[in-house]
């Protein structure tokens, strides 16, 4: 895929968040993107929790810690590029995705429960997945199918141990290596 | 919206799921289900957050403990129609949903951890949002837009106190009643 998307998730807090912030990693690199950032609590448990899956299931996916996520993302916008903000209260994806589509290296930011305000304006697009409250995870995951149209449905994980062969009933998982 | 989407949520563990589960509630919602079934462990800190939520946001969304999801899975099958069960293990999405939406009644079953091999044969379909480990709550919201059309980016919610103006900075609320 030619589109490389970064995900910066902001203040994570280890006893809280913890399943809901594998579940963002695990949905960031299940549809596509390259890695994911987070703030707030480093947590060595999520992070070995992620590498453990990229080491079973394959591909390059990679979890880092950002002790200043604004001072990250200033950084990222003067040397990498766009950030798209995801929100309740941005514009409706379907009406900026063509124009987001246009940026092929972005930088996704998922709030936590409150997000500072420095984030909406440093954003190069605030984006809403519904103006509905419901989850970072599925905001996430509905931006990336958007984005990459669907691709993550035929992506490729290099160096995996495992894959799942779909079937109709039951399960079937094959071991590659 | 004449399709009529209800949940079924496998296993809840109020301590552990508590977050997971209020998010799929939530997504079933903001993405035009009806309502949401769950078994295991009853919770009503759980229903409280989520008929909360429906009273201040608005539309008919409900939250309903069941006590046998097999018996009730037949009985779905028998009075009302067709089963989606989300799973890794399934057919694709792309591969399956233009079959899927000539039905307009439908559970959508999302498992917890372990999902018991009767609701893979009892399902019409088995459905996977990627082969990859990630969330069922990724996997229920792109199932629903796919389902819907991306129709939930026009939903309206009859009834709500609080409605979100579309910015593209900052946050606008407005109180309707």
């Amino acid at each position: 895929m030619s589109r490389k998307v970064w995900i910066l998730r902001l203040t994570h807090r280890v006893e809280r968040d913890k399943r809901v912030t594998t579940h963002l990693a695990l949905v960031a690199r299940a549809f596509g993107a390259q890695g994911m950032y987070y703030s707030g609590d480093q947590d060595m448990s999520l992070e070995d929790k992620i590498r453990g899956v990229v080491e079973r299931w394959g591909g390059k996916f990679s979890i880092e810690y950002v002790d200043n996520p604004v001072q990250f993302t200033r950084k990222w916008i003067l040397e990498k590029g766009q950030v798209v903000h995801l929100t309740m209260y941005g514009i409706p994806l379907p009406d900026v995705i063509d124009d987001i589509r246009r940026h092929d290296k972005i930088l996704v930011i998922v709030g936590s429960e409150k997000v500072d305000s420095i984030f909406f304006d440093l954003a190069t697009y605030n984006v809403s997945i519904t103006t509905q409250p419901h989850s970072e995870i599925a905001a996430l995951a509905v931006f990336l199918d958007y984005y990459h149209q669907g691709a993550e449905f035929k992506l490729d994980f290099p160096g995996a141990k495992y894959k799942v062969i779909p079937m109709e009933k039951g399960k079937k998982v094959v071991k590659l290596r």
